[in-house]
């Protein structure tokens, strides 16, 4: 193609970055996680729902910090806020008063929570909620769907290496959906289960995504009731995104403990645990401490956050954003022959091609989109945020339409 | 006594909190891990060394936000240029250029390191070490000192609840700075090891500080050789207060593994993990994530605080200010018979008392101080910072002397 992007500055910064940093950028952020080539490595700026690379390209963002940007880049009223509160006091030697506010505000906003526990990292929200559920119950397992995504740390992670298999030993995984599975599981495993871990709905990495069946959350209810384990609603990359009150609510979902993070703070760092009256005690017996985890910069951020998410239309208007952007980009693949799929929530959509599985359209697409400043990851769900507009999502089809084009034609 | 403090706003607030919050305030900042009503529950906020609580009242601060604070609550030059990174983009999809040129700050300034890897707790720092210690050793123990802190995972936290024993399993405690003691768990653990954890010189909670045995760093690293083994540094509570190249150079230490957060970015959530060249390919194997952890907001405080604390006089600069405060309370203490002992380094003192290992007088010393408007830690070591200055210092000295004064006559 004539108008390939220049990559030039992020290639000069990640040959620097390769000799002090190994393998230059780590985790889903390495280039190997994109299409290499295709995707810029280094962003230096964002406003909006639209970034700057290294280079000084734009890209409309269908990634959103991975689902932290809810309300936009650089939105005033949550930078006006967080910032004011770090220039007054962040970090101190005691929490400030922001953090019984936003206690009290999610306690009031999630349904069916009794308390908060805020911590830093997702992971650490996932880990303390199985520990938790280790203690109080006395049992060591934890049921997890395969492929469904909990955290960075051993038990959860892609890090199989056999010398870490202590820490995973204890874990069992069933197929999402599979009603018959997870009885199976909990029949096979009777009296050994301390909980089991749901996202609100199946959102694996290299796949579509999936809605529950409609039995699922009353089968896993009832199962936890009866092996007397906790049902963990792991919502960190949904919420806000299906439901006010906690995606749990979208399903009908009684949880028992929930880890929310990502886009609570639009994109301040933190994540929280929240918990049924039931496990108040058993938290308020856990040593639960990090250096950095009652900051109350994030805590300000979260508030105004909140705010604005209401202030814009909430999850009503990612649902009408959602579906244009749905409409559109199956539409202009259908128009030159591909099977274009996007599932999920309509705030949280992915992008798949039913003659494809193995996802090598996925990089096609993502490489033209990305050629045309559309920033939507090949193999990872996208999210679409508040300070998306309609005129962004048809400038968006629009592109679609041009690189399905080129597809077609076999130029791309 | 007449001057008793207000704390009305904090026990409001805590009133509050306990519905919402398990334990109302959690982990190290509980009001049991002070003195309950002796100390504010709630910051409000804090300038330079001085914080003021949620009631309006001032504190000299010793405790520096657990130590993260090196360069003053609100210095201009760091808050300015992280907050004008934030509002340019934090958490993006990619990392920012800040990554390249941190890593490359670090790797030129921290003797023996080739890399650097940011993670967001300290935590993740010491778990990841010990991950790659495992996965590049292929064997599983862990040796770390008896009362070290190295976080607040399961594996090395205060959390010794059975159920989660298995996670401890692999770990070895042997007293700090008993030679033979060390030498005898490597002995009996030959071929089983994968690393020993070592804070630079040893910061327990609720004892005297301890510097190494002159001994001690070269027959770590001789056992660690002999065995295969990895020598871990975790100094994170102590970075940039023993030595600008970090604290392992004081000691003549030569780790394998570096971990670094807290006065990195003096509060801003940021850590890392630095490792030796012939470590960077296991730690490039990894699959090392958290949604938090290329943020450039922090980045850009850290290379802020880097070149502010050089301005400020950096290491030597604390230790002429913490020598001033270790001669003064001590001296006020033993003009009225108190036996008051400051240990450790000089930029993180802690006061103990002779004739008291029960920190009796410790809870006494601290209540008294904090009703003063200082704000000492009564069983954790303390921090001095390039904020702090020989008037506060003589400030502190004077009240402390009318501390000791009513705690001779009895009245406190």
């Amino acid at each position: 193609m004539g108008d390939t992007m220049k990559f030039d500055k992020s290639r000069a910064l990640f040959e620097r970055a390769a000799k002090v940093i190994p393998g230059g950028i780590y985790g889903s952020k390495a280039p190997g996680f994109l299409v290499p080539g295709a995707y810029p490595y280094y962003l230096d700026r964002a406003a909006g729902c639209r970034m700057w690379d290294a280079d000084g390209t734009e890209f409309i963002d269908y990634l959103c910090g991975y689902g932290s940007m809810i309300v936009g880049y650089g939105n005033e009223a949550v930078d006006k806020a967080a910032v004011a509160r770090i220039r007054q006091g962040d970090l101190l030697d005691q929490p400030s008063p922001l953090m019984v506010e936003l206690a009290e505000r999610l306690v009031g906003k999630i349904a069916g929570t009794a308390w908060s526990v805020f911590v830093k990292n997702g992971t650490d929200a996932t880990t303390l909620a199985l520990s938790l559920s280790r203690v109080r119950t006395g049992k060591p397992l934890a049921i997890l769907a395969s492929e469904a995504y909990h955290g960075a740390a051993n038990w959860c992670s892609a890090n199989v290496f056999p010398e870490l298999e202590s820490e995973r030993r204890d874990i069992r995984r069933f197929k999402y959906n599979d009603i018959e599975g997870l009885e199976a599981l909990f029949r096979e495993n009777k009296g050994r289960i301390a909980c089991l871990f749901l996202t609100p709905y199946h959102h694996p990495t290299f796949a579509p995504q999936e809605e529950p069946d409609p039995r699922l959350y009353e089968t896993a209810r009832r199962l936890c009731d009866s092996e007397g384990a906790l049902l963990v609603m792991d919502d960190i990359r949904a919420n806000f995104r299906l439901h006010e009150a906690g995606s749990h609510v979208r399903f009908g979902a009684r949880p028992d403990l929930w880890c929310m993070g990502k886009a609570l703070a639009n994109g301040y760092p933190i994540s929280v645990l929240m918990g049924t009256e039931e496990l108040r005690a058993v938290a308020s017996s856990f040593f639960i401490t990090g250096t950095y985890w009652m900051s109350a910069g994030p805590m300000a951020a979260a508030l105004a956050s909140l705010d604005e998410m209401e202030r814009l239309g909430g999850v009503a208007r990612l649902e009408v954003l959602g579906a244009a952007f749905k409409e559109g980009i199956e539409a202009a693949g259908r128009k030159v022959g591909f099977g274009a799929r996007v599932t999920g929530p309509a705030g949280i959509p992915f992008i798949t091609f039913d003659e494809d599985p193995d996802l090598w359209l996925n990089q096609r697409f993502g490489s033209a989109m990305a050629r045309r400043g559309v920033f939507i990851h090949p193999h990872h769900n996208g999210f679409i945020s508040l300070a998306h507009g309609e005129d962004d999502i048809a400038l968006t089809v629009e592109r679609a339409e041009a690189a399905f084009a080129a597809m077609a034609a076999g130029r791309e």
